[in-house]
């Protein structure tokens, strides 16, 4: 089945990929205080591909040994994967360990951060640990990222400028137009550079969606694009991530962290995991019919949801996030934090499909 | 059988770690081009401890979960091992996570790096990649690290110095004295900070020797101290490591470093191998038994060792050291590279008795 024609289907999406009716998970109550439903951290809770568990298992044999031909071994597959050179590739701790090489870089040019008001928060985290100036650029209509106010802000900058763009958003799960990307990277003054995290780049099913490494295919080195094993790969307790730039400007982010630093265990199971295609494949269809279920289920409590491109939906609950946080707590049952979205939203994170069903027969009695 | 009673046994040591004796080893020839005998890196040939990798294998389950929990239950350990309370701890990628991340601390202050002129390269590395002034004192007698040439060169630096101690140090394996560098940590004005690389700790038999954790416990606050399970963990590949210090100096070090980024097989591995007490001695035993075995048959050919702390030997090779490296590669056997001790010395990483006792026969007919 292709990516495309699954998001057609309407009914029966949980018995597709292979998993117990909606009614049966709703009775079943697997959930406890130590071992809690975990909707709050964007993971995949499929757990890793059997064919990379399988690699790790083998790679702690050579637990013992620095892992340095094991990260190149990585960075030669992702870069033959993404029609790049291998030194353009830079394997990193998760992609939070490349993205705060980036910014480590930018910190030394006394840069900017311009970024979206609602994202992932560790560039607001290291600008303030860093003393960075960081311009939170309020959200257009329905949770968009706003990229003509986000240029209108770069333009009035003097000094170097750190775009700070993650597409799909997190935690909206929208997409920022592609075209809208490439045309802004293009015409960018020299001052302005991108970093574009692409952590859900593999889940996404909309069509029009272009990743931003075609830019550094096309020889662009303003910008870096970063990607992790966290999410559809089910790796995120690995640490393993990589960055896309050209190779100087990736030769400029090493300066700020060690490959080696990437567990070999981590570099083996992530070349492993590239070659499974039928868990990729398993982990985006869960995904796509775990979206579908919560979508209708909230909708029909007349609650509205964000359309996502990610792990997660960002969706009204219909009470204050704190009561609600507290009542799926007693549910055994971890729900998303506060992420400025106001109090009577949450992003939800994705499980299995059994998981959601768990989730939303839960969601629908406090609501009923 | 106690660590410095091993010490006196002086035939035999093979046997009693339960090795093949040397001449049966002389005979065999396992190594390829693709599959040297590495004597080049300081890892530990035995491998992980089969309790390390029952538990990693185990952690493989939670692979796809973000590591807080585990690497906070690793740093909980530590913490109890070392009487410190668990914010003094900063579990990191190896032990060069953190010491990264402290020496991007100093470079924040301007810090001057004052260092043995011969020493582990990643301070003079960072030091080079960030702009830092670096001050490498010269060594005294016979690769002996000259602390007091080294105070009075921070005493001529009005700003801040971040001194750089190896104890062990590499690649010479000499210990500094422990009441030297706790009487200097003591009387130190206040613009010097000392990171104390205690990498090779676990393997120290020398009675006089104290870790300068001690002076973390007794409430100082211008020191960290680092560790690793690198070395008699035989977790290399694993990127294990940590800092100590006090509470408000790991906290400032902690705006430079992400702990999530240690893996979460690494953080329950590295848990088990501190419940593995009888590896530990092996281990410990091991290279005991590797370095009596290396300084006997070195010293028989006339050429002299350095004693060593470490689980790595530096000593004279009789010829020029690009001709000896190029002999031991054509035998299939790495040695290590140029680590400024000059031209006839060489810095030899403990392998296995077998396979010390390998090294020994083809070093020895080198020489022949």
């Amino acid at each position: 089945m292709d990516r495309r024609s699954f998001l057609g289907l309407t009914a029966g999406a949980a018995a597709v990929v292979g998993f117990a009716p909606v009614l049966r998970a709703r009775e079943s109550t697997p959930y406890t205080a130590a071992h809690p439903l975990l909707l709050n951290q964007n993971e995949n809770s499929l757990g890793m591909s059997p064919y990379a568990i399988e690699a790790a298992e083998k790679a702690l044999a050579v637990g013992h040994r620095y892992p340095d031909d094991y990260v190149q071994a990585l960075a030669a597959d992702l870069a033959r994967r993404e029609s790049l050179v291998p030194q353009c590739i830079g394997v990193s701790n998760g992609s939070t360990g490349i993205i705060e090489a980036i910014i480590r870089s930018q910190a030394d040019k006394n840069a900017t951060i311009v970024a979206p008001a609602i994202t992932y928060g560790q560039a607001g985290r290291l600008a303030k640990n860093w003393g960075m100036a960081y311009q939170a650029i309020p959200m257009g209509q329905d949770f968009r990222t706003d990229i003509a106010a986000m240029e209108a802000a770069t333009l009035r900058i003097d000094g170097a400028v750190l775009v700070y763009l993650v597409t799909p958003n997190n935690p909206t799960g929208r997409l920022t137009p592609s075209d809208a990307i490439a045309a802004w990277v293009k015409r960018a003054p020299d001052n302005v550079f991108f970093l574009i995290d692409e952590a859900y780049h593999e889940l996404v099913s909309d069509p029009a969606y272009m990743s931003a490494v075609s830019l550094v295919n096309a020889g662009y080195n303003n910008l870096v694009v970063t990607r992790t094993f966290s999410k559809i790969y089910a790796m995120a307790g690995m640490r393993v991530g990589y960055g896309m730039a050209h190779k100087h400007v990736m030769k400029d982010i090493k300066r700020n962290y060690a490959s080696w630093n990437v567990n070999v265990v981590a570099a083996i199971a992530g070349s492993a995991a590239l070659r499974d295609g039928a868990f990729f494949q398993r982990s985006f269809d869960e995904n796509q019919a775990a979206k579908k279920m919560v979508y209708q289920a909230i909708n029909h409590l007349g609650l509205s949801c964000i359309p996502s491109e990610g792990n997660f939906i960002l969706h009204e609950i219909g009470m204050d996030l704190k009561a609600y946080q507290r009542a799926m707590a007693d549910r055994h049952i971890r729900v998303g934090r506060d992420m400025g979205t106001g109090q009577r939203w949450n992003r939800l994170s994705m499980g299995t499909v059994d998981e959601m069903a768990y989730f939303l027969a839960q969601f629908q009695r406090l609501h009923s």
